[in-house]
């Protein structure tokens, strides 16, 4: 942990960040080991470039410094609101921090703690600092892939066990509620990395649907989009299936589908530009004339975070370098019709991009996985 | 939804708010009806006080807006980060705001938005709307009454369940997934209110435990804190078992709990200060001598939130009124030790507080339960 903290303040050296302010999520775990429920009570960590730290967290929530392997200053407040600003402006004081600028992680700080912030250090202004915040946990060392790779594994017997007893009339939140309890009799951990997509028919064609009381029925695609968490790092992976048969046009754009998937897996290797394989995989899409409905990126990072850098996406020029893990899942969208999608998990090597997912990729009958 | 829209605006006008930023979460729902997957991509909703709207979202996500029932001017922007700021200056020329100050939800609101809306309405700033957004979900009706009852329902069969088959043995994150999928059996919605909390032993003694591989064996405390969601809403408990004999001081703390949870739940009825069920409940463990071992307040709001408004402090003056949900969780905990606490969901009514949760709160042996 304090490996990890040290790379931290190098890294905001580089990035030319005198402090930045964490609340609580996966980078505040891969630095102290912390995990804490964030709802309404403010939990911040803030870190100097000096490698100065305070931690304001609510007085329940103390008992968890026992188990921490670094030391850190901590400051609490009861469950009275009228005790926070205290606990910030203590926190504050120790660090005895005169710059004009406090990083934040865009996507995490809240402002409800930018407003504790604000009173504490009356002089500041905040600025963005996912890229910096980035670079620190971008690439995975052999435990963190090893943990990928086991969420992978969890995930795919997972859904192998919930085809098996897959019906005709069954809805997409019953479908849904059967794989999460098949990921978690496969090993994963409680905290999903999200909420299992499950779709039938015409709601296959929006990317992010949220399963609802829609039965499947014969003629019908079934995408699925699950992942898994081992040990805090995820698994993300898309397919999709048919039940009887399905649209012709519907089998077809399977087929492209999935030859964008291999191409963008085999895109390039470490050195190669981010967007290059959005390119590869878009292309495919593109020439066979559906281009305008493949309405997303090609992927994203994926690791501690269900997405988080690199972005693949078609303008992107980050060069991807050893030990980057993302994902490869284009798409076509037909409204009312329907849509498929095929997503894998890469890590980048000198030689290429490896999967960590290889159930079968094509669009498959859901009859050859089901039991009865 | 047109409703809840005109009584937002009839607030925001008691509130002198001009305008309010919501990004995804119960309130963007409870208003719109819409889910999204929050991640990496900024997603606002802005409403002013005249009942203007508009919507920036993902391109992805458009096909959402087609079942919503309201119409909301939506602007969306591509997977390009590039491409996010048109989307958010255009919902801006379409609102054609002039005020000075825009109102978002403190606990929600994260710094990507601030920065693409800051950017946006360059006159900007921002403040705290919680309090105007409270009072828009804080009384429950009937509907949402009897969601929240029935999520009470499923949490509890999922408990007995889960009991039935514990034995000395078993690790805290093997109970806490056997808990998730019998609440998943029961019926919950897959994304229930908060990853469970099973703590065993010394480990009950953190109010915020994280299930760990500490093996459960004669002897401990087993405390619970769980939740189901039923379309939306909530439910929250707490219970507390035994295995085998345990300490005598954990026997007693268990008792003066329970006491204090029944102080809690018959404190008062509508009219009463939220402050003052802290007090009854409180008063209770401080005369018997462990007051500076009940380490948080005595409850907070439940409903499509697992903590909103009101909140349950000693100092709270908000007065409570008919349709008000919160908790009542009085808990001692002696580090090293263990804890106790015992938690039921209550409504407020006219004559007294309902509790919807009815399982038995003493502390009882497992071994009640266990079928083998």
């Amino acid at each position: 942990m304090q490996e990890r903290i040290k790379k931290l303040t190098k890294l905001m050296g580089e990035f030319d960040l005198p402090g930045i302010a964490l609340n609580p999520g996966p980078t505040l775990t891969y630095l102290t080991g912390l995990e804490f429920h964030l709802m309404e009570r403010p939990t911040v960590l803030l870190i100097t470039v000096e490698g100065k730290t305070a931690l304001v967290l609510p007085a329940l929530e103390v008992g968890k410094l026992a188990s921490m392997p670094i030391k850190i200053e901590a400051f609490n407040y009861s469950d009275d609101p009228a005790t926070r600003s205290e606990a910030f402006v203590r926190a504050a004081e120790l660090l005895n921090f005169s710059a004009k600028e406090l990083g934040v992680e865009a996507t995490r700080m809240r402002y409800l703690e930018l407003m504790y912030l604000g009173d504490a250090f009356p002089e500041l202004g905040f600025l963005d600092a996912s890229a910096c915040l980035a670079e620190l946990r971008i690439v995975k060392d052999e435990d963190e892939q090893g943990k990928m790779r086991q969420a992978a594994v969890i995930a795919q017997n997972a859904l192998l066990a919930t085809l098996k007893d897959i019906k005709a009339g069954m809805t997409e939140v019953e479908v849904a509620n059967q794989l999460m309890i098949q990921l978690l009799r496969a090993g994963s951990d409680p905290s999903l990395p999200f909420a299992p997509i499950v779709a039938f028919g015409e709601n296959t064609a929006d990317p992010h649907s949220v399963p609802s009381g829609r039965r499947l029925k014969p003629g019908d695609l079934l995408l699925v989009d699950w992942g898994a968490s081992y040990q805090g790092y995820f698994s993300d992976i898309t397919r999709t299936f048919t039940l009887g048969e399905v649209d012709p046009e519907l089998q077809k754009i399977g087929e492209i589908v999935l030859r964008a998937n291999l191409a963008g897996q085999t895109a390039g290797c470490a050195g190669i530009e981010a967007g290059a394989v959005d390119r590869a995989a878009r292309a495919v899409i593109t020439d066979a004339g559906y281009g305008h409905a493949f309405i997303h990126r090609t992927g994203h990072g994926l690791g501690m975070e269900a997405h988080e850098e690199p972005y693949i996406f078609d303008t992107n020029p980050r060069i991807l370098t050893s030990g980057m893990t993302f994902t490869v899942e284009p798409g076509i969208y037909l409204p009312g019709k329907g849509g498929v999608r095929i997503e894998d998990d890469m890590v980048v090597t000198e030689t290429g991009f490896e999967s960590l997912t290889d159930m079968p990729r094509q669009v498959l009958p859901l009859e050859a996985f089901m039991e009865n």
